[in-house]
């Protein structure tokens, strides 16, 4: 339960590192966006996962059984829902409080990389499918018992089923939307367009950090104590590692020392190690950390040589890092071997296609009847006075416009 | 213990979430003051509330015992402050912390409320009665086992006892008080002030959620873990029902998205759920909520009416969904019984008659002696200037005189 | 494992708290120190601390064991790691975790000393050696059993240990340093250079005072949930008294509600109660924190009157109630004794001379090599401009030169 209250707390780390590295213009919609995510992800969660799963439930009448089975659903009875027997020490309730606040996580990654230009209705409408949708599909292939766990898949906590899920749209999402008005010169050179917050970034990354403690931590969910502290121990060495990596690796390159490229390597760290946490030595931890830092920083370059837009890193973090963190497992740690490093290369192709191709249908289809996009004069005047009534986030401040 | 540490992390919530709906000029003089509701609540309670309690005091001496009966407090002896069989799996010390956090919530609320022109020492004053002397006699009525429990009066956690309480006080506080200068027109209609760092106020908000994991987790005092989950669960569906509902029944009147009022409807979930959290279903908890985010949004418009002026909306959250919430138990879950609203009703209008009554006459008093509000000078050039020896919150940065 | 999180969690509060109380010019520079210290902390004491001390590691074949004994390192076999009966009822990793937290804790106090005018290569290699070397070595002398623990010096969880050993370090490094341009006139007088965020250094004010739950709760290490609820209640209390009284105090002599005062002496009231908060009764805690916040306000005077700059008050605090609490144990609580404040005062004076001695000698080196200082003009355009390539933390926000 406690590390329930952990991963409710990344929303805050989350909506921060946003705020902080976009333009002031946006805050209010950034934040409108991210309380909307959790509140309707778990309310969603409730009425439609819940009752799902529940026999009580008039839907239960309504929808056939094999769609359940889909999904890879039990349906225990509503008594056992205060079973302490339920699982190891844990009820259902904990359960699904703790699944609903990872549900919505995904969601939250999509959000970042779509920032400050996106419509609000229509991303609401994307997430809401695709964590209602995509999301609990994916994971009941290996979570939920599915045909990629019994290959022998392995993914300790997501770097596969959450943060890829999610970059996998959010990389979509940004090749259809474009880039905002102003990242790309006409040229096509890459502009910097600075984050007009990094405290409030510095203070995500760490609350972040502090809430992976119990994302990782609470997915031994027997809550076995001697796991959990060897989770602790490699998730924080790899963060550690990814942020010297990637602060390291900038500096000898651009002779600089560079706060956003250290923040982005700690999460690159954090997410590097989301797959194989429970795995790892701490010599292993530092490596895959490491390594993950840096290949943030190719992934942030060859985006922008891409021309793709992600104000805050999101698809080099979690979709870079996700991915290269799924791989570790097959190379480091007490599962490494080709034969696991080849499950694991496969159960990436798998998800990524399916990911890929529901988004962009989905966002296709989106594009076609609501538009992806405010207008030009809308994303030029930010989006709170757009779409929230002209509601200033910092009123009494004197700001530069641009 | 955890719980203790939530419920004191709290007050971060609070004060970010008053600074950040408030006008920069007066951020020092909001920190300050929660600063030091935290602080003396703590000590007070030690020094009187403590002693009062064990016999070793010399106050034990000195006032008769009826007046220890008066506030329903047991008389344990120092050797069981650090026996663990004093209550199910917790010592007195995390007992006592536990009380002490959460009795200076109560002030804090009232403070949110008479932010921006009320005068410190005579904030202090009426506080540290109101603290020290009603909270913990309307906590006797029901916590204490008294009356209002013996009629089977219903508060998980504090509805009424903690956010009802303080609701009351605020609302006689800004009636003695008058309105900000600005706020209403000189035909009397109501102006937007708007508050300089919602970003603050939105941290706040996210804090509070997480804290009143603590508050409601805590209140399942032994600890229970297959209540907690349920607990923790409908707290937070509640919370995400009520920012959903004030946030689409504004955007139905208003047609926007209003961050402000997502924020106060998570937070009347929040409190709406606080008086039944263990006994309410996930279903029961939606309605629940949703209904008390659609009160605040129907409350700041009627105090608008009113000329009464919230600025941070305390009175609406607080108050308004605390009776809500209270009611509630009579209406939803397993409690639910026409006999039960009944006795809920009859506790709130006791607790209000007494709340009511006493805030009047000790502002009065304190009003006629020393003056409820600062002057028309101080409040212009803003509090930081007048009390605070000119300190300023945000030196480096230029700023919009208003 | 919970009080792990929550020292980390003190990182964030000491990072927000030095940026709040000094100026924007200087932002990312603090924030880059602060990820860099964390960062490099785990990593260091993982390659070189663990690797010390398990056989496996290949530094064991070639640096000597009486190494090993010199830093009072145990030397249990990898098997042992994931043991829970290595210590009551926590495992290798979950202590190194812990003590890897810790040990980065004096960096930061002196990262916040330095603050606004140290090159920042100067100030790594420094830290490094000193938490490296200096912050183990001192460690052992009490907490690895050593001579100062045969004598009876207590220190429950490190006013010395940890905050004096950090402020001497600062105490040293800003003597040789020299005061930041503008900090005293032509004449001598101190002037004030106002922090840019104060709303900031509440917070990190708060985290702080949380993360010390963790801390003390902490060291309580067999987790005595009796024991522990004493130490949160100790602690929470002289973080009260010692806010009170600095306020207090200040507005006795200047006529004045001083929030960073306020803040100051909530710190000192937190680092004053570490070295004993396990012996104290309430009535102790609240005169040991009263004491300590008074010291702050004396200490920062005193400062003032030598014209050391210390930006953020960090040897007042660490140094000033670090020494300050460790007196405390042989004058309050159950230990007090003319003997136990003897062998107090004899505990202090040895490490201070070791502490002075080192930083006098291992800053003259770096001096000598490397400067300790950025030039004037850098200084000037602040840190952000000179080392982090014009990264502006906030580049929306039009600024005040100074």
């Amino acid at each position: 339960m406690l590390c329930t209250a952990l991963v409710f707390f990344m929303h805050l780390g989350f909506s921060l590192l946003e705020i902080g590295l976009t333009r002031q213009k946006n805050t209010v919609n950034i934040l409108f966006k991210n309380f909307f995510i959790i509140c309707i992800g778990l309310v969603l969660y409730a009425l439609i996962g819940f009752n799902l799963m529940y026999p009580t439930s008039f839907w239960r009448g309504i929808i056939p059984d094999y769609f359940f089975a889909l999904f890879g659903l039990v349906s225990p009875s509503v008594a056992e829902g205060l079973d302490l027997t339920y699982n190891t020490g844990y009820t259902y309730w904990t359960d699904f409080l703790f699944q609903g606040m990872f549900a919505a996580t995904a969601a939250t990654i999509i959000s970042g990389a779509v920032a400050e230009r996106a419509k609000l209705g229509s991303f609401f409408a994307f997430s809401m499918l695709y964590v209602g949708l995509v999301y609990p599909l994916v994971g009941s292939w290996k979570w939920g018992g599915g045909f990629l766990d019994s290959w022998g898949f392995y993914d300790f906590a997501g770097s596969t089923l959450v943060h890829s899920v999610g970059g996998w749209a959010a990389l979509v999402y940004i090749t259809k939307l474009g880039a905002r008005i102003g990242k790309f010169s006409s040229e096509g050179k890459p502009m910097a367009i600075p984050g007009h917050n990094l405290p409030f970034s510095a203070t995500g990354v760490l609350i972040l950090w502090l809430g992976w403690f119990g994302f990782n931590g609470g997915s031994v969910l027997s809550a076995d104590p001697a796991l959990t502290s060897l989770v602790l121990t490699t998730t924080s060495l790899s963060a550690a590692a990814g942020g010297l990596a990637a602060a390291g690796f900038v500096h000898l390159v651009y002779k600089n020392f560079d706060l956003t490229m250290f923040m982005n390597g700690i999460l690159g760290g954090l997410v590097s190690i989301t797959a194989g946490a429970d795995l790892m030595s701490i010599t292993d931890a530092i490596f895959v950390g490491a390594i993950g830092g840096v290949i943030v920083v190719l992934a942030v370059a060859l985006l922008d040589r891409l021309k793709l837009d992600d104000p805050v890193g999101a698809v080099a973090v979690h979709l870079g890092t996700g991915i290269w963190g799924t791989l570790a497992v097959g190379l480091f740690g007490s599962a490494a071997s080709l034969h696991q490093f080849f499950i694991q290369f496969i159960g990436i192709a798998i998800i990524a296609a399916f990911c890929i191709g529901f988004s962009w249908i989905a966002l296709s289809l989106i594009a076609k009847f609501f538009g992806l996009r405010v207008n030009r004069e809308e994303e030029l005047n930010g989006l709170d006075q757009a779409e929230h009534g002209g509601m200033n986030a910092y009123a009494d401040f004197r700001m530069n416009q641009h």
